[in-house]
């Protein structure tokens, strides 16, 4: 709690808060609707950057780009990113889009091509059209600006309904570090990498070996602890980039900052994680899942995936129905060491099952409970000391509706 | 095509047209509607017996009672089962009532308790209103004759809609053998074994030891090939009871017709599943996934499970959209290797990706076939000679409203 106090939550904040960042976005008709779905984010110099990407072997052709652009020399000065398209199977064909997409901006902000990367999202196995694509990036620099993070915000999402950013100040050093962060996601999340796209900048004095070890450590507990449902993505991917633009000493795990540091940029991985799971396609409420006493980290986590994951768990939040069975089952289920006899489980603060037996609770408040906005599932496994939670949200009606109409 | 023509579907068939079998059902007042809730299969004969159960951690009471029985001799001469009460997270006093049903059924019909196995499904964690069950019980035995197999049918169902039952008659050393079988499962479908109650009977002359290994290879291709909602219940289990009546030589793999009797009790099984899989909680469609090419048997299996588990595509057959990136996706996230540039997808006969390439289709006649009430995925990995084949659901609006409201 005393690493938590160090940091602070800069309210506005956006991906450009952070010192040496603009961005912007604009309408190229990708979308059918005058909604963005063009975006850059753009930095005053050479960025440090880390990256991770989908484990779905189809992975998107914007995903490869990047990667090349990544591994040419570790630094990245912009990330371009267009939605209503994911450019994910698209061939050959797809991957010279994807590579034009990259050409055409580092002509427009005069760069290199190998400090641009592009991302894509939306509909799978459809050709970009590259026209509408192309006059947009011609557009795209001037409105690229200081002031411009909500509209980037709002060039990445596809069915998401609330934007997704997070902004937090550090000390570090005796000088303010700043970390910000934009997502997307609603559907098709089962992060591994993340089912979404994530963008953090941030303005710390970092190398892009230090800023990986982060960014692989902070997915494990957030982007990669959602769900919505169950599927993960071709495009998934988060990139941060670091300006350096505080200044002061490297931060390396040597510096005494570095844990308040790593806090502050897990506390924006977690806040974006969980407003995605918050926003799945038809949700009403968050879910969190919390694995206590588990015998290890990856039953934890196995056991959190699969109770967040279970579609009657989540109809029966959706239903306000207290109905831990379906909880149990799913813990059962999980493939995981369990001792059947020493489970307890509680919705919020309520107890409905403890040492593996039923107990007599208030249907009444845990109905109000469940009707909240916000539930809590604490599974208190009593096997050791390993622990996870994971987040997602509840199935409803309007899962099916978005879902048997989203191509169309 | 030889060994299918050696058996013949017996339209009117039950789990007591086999000889020796009788079966019946009757309302005790575990449902609250006066829907049968109780019911049994009894043999003239102690009949050999092979059975599978859930590999949930959580195995219900009811299970554990079963397997004592069927540990002791290796025979069972009666099922009993219940429907609306699970009898599963019930502890001590749980074991005990399942425990007491086994020894009621047993007094009434005069037999030793080890040759009465016990069957529950319903809502979990919740005891047995045992005064309804045992009075139940003492009424049962009349109403158990050689016409009750529909009686039977409708007393283990819960959420199902129709009633699912296969037999078959085929031709053993000159002899007329017959397999039938009945099940029950709509929701919390995701068999491993296999989320459903299936009660298979034959009067074949087989042995125990022959029978479990013809249950565990047919149930591998049919019951735990089936997914409604990919939730392992904690109650599932097949029973397969062999009165031995057609009499002759004792079927072994030796026997010149063991092959074609075990063709038709896989057809039994795949019959049995295949209806479990269309009468999923909410189901306007039976899909089919069919995955060719693949590397091995258990990557083409796993494959499969995962298209035909995606709420992506399921939601997509629902709206019969023929949103093949979907499937693709699903194929991609299963942890198995693909080519990404080789795979082929068909929806029915119409190619919608060949070789990884988008295939321009006619929507309109894609939307037609897929407003059908049986779907057909093929997905072709070109990679090697193994396939497999998982059946499944639609995701729609009445399956949230049956999960959302089950336990109230």
């Amino acid at each position: 709690m005393t690493l938590l106090g160090r940091f602070t939550v800069v309210p506005d904040g956006t991906v450009t808060t952070p010192q040496g960042f603009r961005a912007g976005g604009l309408h190229c008709g990708l979308k059918k609707t005058e909604r963005y779905d063009l975006g850059a984010i753009v930095c005053d110099v050479p960025a440090a950057v880390a990256a991770v990407y989908t484990l779905n072997a189809f992975q998107a052709a914007p995903l490869l780009v990047t990667q090349e652009s990544v591994a040419a020399g570790g630094k990245l000065q912009a990330m371009l990113v267009n939605s209503g398209n994911a450019n994910a199977c698209t061939g050959e064909q797809g991957l010279a889009d994807a590579r034009e997409m990259r050409a055409a901006l580092a002509r427009q902000l005069g760069l290199a091509e190998n400090l641009v990367g592009v991302t894509s999202t939306g509909v799978i196995g459809e050709l970009l059209p590259m026209p509408k694509v192309l006059s947009g990036i011609e557009a795209l620099p001037e409105k690229v600006h200081a002031e411009g993070g909500d509209d980037f915000c709002q060039a990445i999402l596809t069915t998401d309904l609330v934007k997704k950013v997070a902004c937090v100040r550090v000390n570090v050093g005796g000088r303010e570090v700043h970390v910000a962060g934009a997502a997307k996601g609603s559907g098709m999340i089962h992060p591994n990498m993340a089912t979404m796209l994530g963008f953090v900048t941030t303005d710390a004095n970092i190398s892009s070996e230090h800023l990986q070890q982060l960014l692989s450590a902070a997915t494990d507990s957030t982007f990669n602890m959602i769900t919505v449902d169950g599927d993960t993505s071709t495009n998934d991917m988060v990139v941060v980039m670091a300006s350096g633009l505080a200044g002061g000493d490297a931060l390396t795990p040597d510096h005494p900052d570095w844990e308040a540091f790593a806090v502050a940029f897990g506390y924006v991985s977690e806040h974006l994680a969980k407003m995605i799971a918050r926003d799945g396609e038809g949700a009403t409420k968050l879910i969190e899942v919390n694995v206590l006493g588990a015998a290890s980290r990856d039953a934890a986590r196995a056991i959190a995936k699969t109770v967040i994951g279970s579609s009657l768990v989540k109809t029966a939040c959706f239903g306000a129905d207290a109905n831990w069975g379906r909880i149990i089952a799913a813990v059962g289920r999980a493939g995981q060491p369990v001792q059947t006899e020493t489970v307890d489980v509680q919705l919020g603060d309520i107890m409905v099952l403890s040492q593996s037996r039923p107990v007599k609770f208030d249907e009444d408040r845990a109905e109000e409970y469940l009707k909240g906005d916000f539930v809590q599932i604490n599974v208190n496994l009593h096997m050791g000391n390993s622990s996870a939670t994971a987040w997602g949200c509840d199935l409803t009606y309007d899962y099916v509706r978005i879902n048997a109409a989203y191509r169309t």
